[in-house]
């Protein structure tokens, strides 16, 4: 009776200002370094990430004894590797590209054990962690979460909430903004965008989902703080690094860093 | 001239009381200590296990120059995995959640090279440890196992050991559990998983194919001894150091270790 | 405005005697040597290969620095992954197993943002080597390469060179062998597969597409020099270290090393 | 304010019957399942382990949460890596072979800040699970344990409990048996050496410290349990793996293990 | 011909405002990243930080292809590690704790080959990316630093400059503080502490030496901008990510983080 | 009962014609591979080679099951990892920079149990493929090299090969030829050269000593094969992988590689 998901309660709660950390580099230390500062949530990105599944898991292992949520982006609709970061211990798994109701499905159905879903049983660290119990509470706190980034998917928002057993919707601008022909990045701000990420969450609260946005940079995050999402990704491991060394070099040195936004 | 699988040959052989261990902690150094114990096979469990295919192929590493035979149990019925752990000099695969025919098919067609199966070619490991004609004997010796492990499985279960190269079927009693809304460990001795069970059993021995026993805890194994499995797998490493634990604190002290029996 | 692709150019400017390293062993220091000698091309093989994606990223790392352009031979046709060898900064992806125009299809869009395709962005490392405008750059300048290498794929070769947005297509001898029932290795001179080959070869370049062919050992590389291939991989780094142990033992000792050759 | 040492309160308060796990796999699997046993402490064997730094780190981080004192045995009286193991967060560092006082001496100042000691100032990952206030709480709270295992550390055991800031003695009967002429393991009972470890254990304890017993196997820690020792060790991961697998044969199949203990 | 070190060259020519990064997260992806920024040096940390030293050669190659020039700060005065990092194409280093004339003399004899010193040939790494005349160049080319940070160095400061071989002291503040009975960190501004800095650093320019002042937070390089050091090593990566998060969290709720300022 | 050195066996047996191979870069990969070509013995440098202890483990697994004889060159007389690699299974040490009879005395101790030395008991792995009564025989089967690599350990070699325990010597040509003012590589058949290698050679036969020779390039193995050394190394991995590319080069394109050759 050890498992239990402090994000999904507070977003039950509908707590305001709930904030997840991203985290794309791959390193452990910067993991247990993060997931001790007031995130939360922070999440492991294996899409755009640099590390492999072992190092996910030291990742989630540098994050125990916090008050953080540990989450997983996983690279694609792979059921393999889904069900192994469940069994890892991640509570909450974000899922790239998700177009259609039928992908969706699949998505959800492999994060829950049956009769519910697919998962297969062997909660190998879940347990270790999360206890005994793990397995019979599994399919009520783990978090779904579909990404939505494609125009096709806005197309489809109301067929793919309707899925049983998801939580929610993430929300990738950058994705989003290529396949509506908006620059990732530099048209974060394109009314285009703005209107179909509107849409989309008001489909997942009219559904009684959760709608997660992808808020990088800082001020984007500003911005979308009264925009009723349930929480917000704001930043990241890398972006900070470059935002520190900008910061760095302003003072420092009349020379601004020529390089290093990595991701998005 | 040199590739020779000890386990395929001794099931041929109807020896009894074959048995194979089981590791989950991604740890080389459990599988040199365990290869060099007198099991007759070891499994590298990567579907709930921790290790990725570079810590697998670590701990077939230290199996090097022992007895049992070497086999992998991968994630999910994926060809590109499937085929790297046979370079990699695996000896035997067995593949989770073989629900249909055609599902079985796709999986044995991807260990055997043209003109049986889709194999590519390429045995970059397993041609150093096992000889330049490893190629050849390949097809042969390589032992395939499809996981029955659903409701629906067992249904099928005439169908899939029907396909042409499927060398056996490994039962796997937790997760079949789930699927006739049993519990997983608490319900091993249900009458329903029994007969699913021993449908299973009986169909592969009709198909003229071997069938595995999933075996955790030892007493377990026990009472599936006389039961007609080629092998049984018995506890795992990561159940093992536990209740190796617990032995040693009811023998020093009076408190049963409270957490940690990870895995089925 | 950094991103640029050698080889891509090279081979749109016809240079001839152009050569592709072959890296199986999973090792950033060989990686580092040999990316440092004068190849064109340097390809980390993750199919046959012994390394993880880790690996390959600090593989792609060590060449950080030189002339050769680096490109990455996935394991299958998995989204997810080929996206990830790309967002590690791969500037050219081979993908195995290409047997019809669909499968093609499929490949060439992950490798290509929307909208010519469905990549998804996030080029986190790629945009540190390769500059902040990688992504425009990169549906231009990434190489994509499939795999020709059954007989199925033969059958179907103008379909698949006819795919938008394929480069060109790499051909797999030895698979290619196994297919048409040929030994792999010992029938690499046979009529059958040099047929085969040519006809390959004459339809990507009818089409407009490069043709790579996949040469090992050296006196096969020698024997294409003249067939009008756009690159020749020549060798691979696991025979080129049994070949120099062969030339080694013969002038030291005579006896010839008994195993060894790894891979095709 | 975060720093604490569970292990050095309760051994003050001469809690009875204090247990230390011992693991020289190095594995942070296994760090993270025993850790969440009811041992006392934790300690990683760098010196006879398999781990290295890194994996020392992975281990100790594994053991996040959880309310298990983390204790490393250095390889050496090497300075560097004694600070590193502490900058990393052992809360324990146990030296081996400290023969005179000169040498303890040496031992305890790498373990302390100035003006006390000479240790070097840089906690890294010390102050991030361990507050920042660290640096001015580990003089207190940092246990030096202090092997003593040979005849001439017996002879001088006076002079090496009587250095300050040595907080115990930590006993290692292989050792103290081979340099006594005597077998490590089959003599653990002998009188000679059971002589010598009651001399050591009660300098330590006339000098006000710790005196910490190595036993393996368990019924040795059984033997020891009445004799005034503050901490014992227990068996080790590698033994208790061969243990139970030693016990699961007897029970599956009547042939013991031919191989497998490991260490002492 | 190949090798060069820029920074000593900038040094010579009295560049002002050069500027060392710190890293102590033992991440490859981040050596990438800030390597490709504006600054002069990079320096692995491996006293402090959380590396191996395979990562600290993983570090190294991600630097290739960059304008810095690679440092590594090593755990301690021994010869074989540094040696290795030399071999592994660090073009300084700098060695903790150096308190006198003797200390200072060994240090400068293992970073150089014999006649002047007593470094072992064997540039495995430093070769390949350094050229086949590394060997002749890399007496005049590496930098070697002496940590001053210690009351006694102070004392001794004369006498440690003037040992033939070294290239220039670097400043630690924390520990020299610690030495004075100052606290790290809280009194850098101390006169005690700047008096004994300044005349480390006149020490040093009387003597034909570099002086490098260690300068953590940021504020404090601004301070030390005009004292006259050769170059100031500014911030670290971990205080970066951690003052980034300060201001995220600024930015975006009420709340500053608790935790994590590793390091100094 | 298990351990044994076939290569003290044959040296004792003066079987002519031994050679040992030379691993530098790290890969267990490679160890697996070379350990199966017929070579004497395989040593994994750490002096200058790139791996770290962990890495040698893997390199050390890898040869398991072969006829060679596993050694380790370790970076310098550091008693904690000399007895580190022992207990990882290494049957013979290569010590570098002996330069006293003082200094082979410690090498030599640590590398032998009491009453004979100091080394100390846990051998991790070494019990595990060497059997129970590993530490019985390991005192006979060890191989102990103390490396003459300077002028001063020529003027010295009469006293170092006295030393009890001591097997043999090991010249390194390199370091020999520096600090006789010639260069490591061009002047390797200098007769100053040539002289100390012999005296040394002389020395260590008259005291009833082994004397290995470090050879590298092949060429200098042939010219040294009828000298009377009880073992010659020939090569190293990253020069065969060199000596191979030149080859590829030198028949497919009319260009030598221009860099690679590391270490010596």
């Amino acid at each position: 009776m050890t498992i239990s998901n402090r994000l999904k309660q507070k977003m039950h709660a509908r707590t305001p200002g709930l904030l997840n950390a991203w985290l794309t580099l791959g390193s452990p230390a910067i993991a247990e370094l993060v997931s001790r500062q007031p995130w939360d949530a922070v999440t492991v990105d294996m899409q755009h990430g640099l590390g492999d599944f072992e190092t996910t898991v030291s990742m989630l292992r540098a994050m125990n004894g916090t008050e953080i949520t540990p989450m997983v982006r996983v690279p694609w609709m792979e059921p393999g590797l889904i069900q192994k970061v469940l069994d890892a211990g991640a509570l909450g798994v974000i899922c790239p590209m998700i177009n259609t109701r039928e992908e969706c499905r699949q998505f959800v159905s492999v994060c829950r054990y049956a009769p519910v879903g697919s998962r297969s049983f062997g909660p190998t660290r879940a347990a270790v962690v999360g206890g005994q119990d793990y397995w019979k509470l599994a399919n009520e706190s783990v978090l779904t979460l579909a990404m939505i980034e494609t125009a096709q998917a806005v197309e489809n928002i109301e067929d793919i909430v309707s899925v049983d057993g998801l939580d929610g919707i993430y929300i990738g601008p950058s994705d989003l903004s290529l396949t509506l022909e908006l620059s990732p990045g530099a048209d974060l701000g394109h009314a285009r965008l703005l209107d179909a990420v509107e849409r989309v969450r008001a489909a997942a609260e009219a559904a009684g989902k959760f709608s997660v946005m992808h808020c990088s940079p800082i001020d984007y995050a500003v911005k979308m703080a009264d925009k009723g999402f349930s929480l917000r990704t704001a930043s990241s491991d890398s972006r900070m690094l470059v935002e520190a060394a900008r910061e760095l070099f302003r003072v420092l040195r009349p020379v601004a860093p020529s390089q290093g936004v990595a991701g998005y």
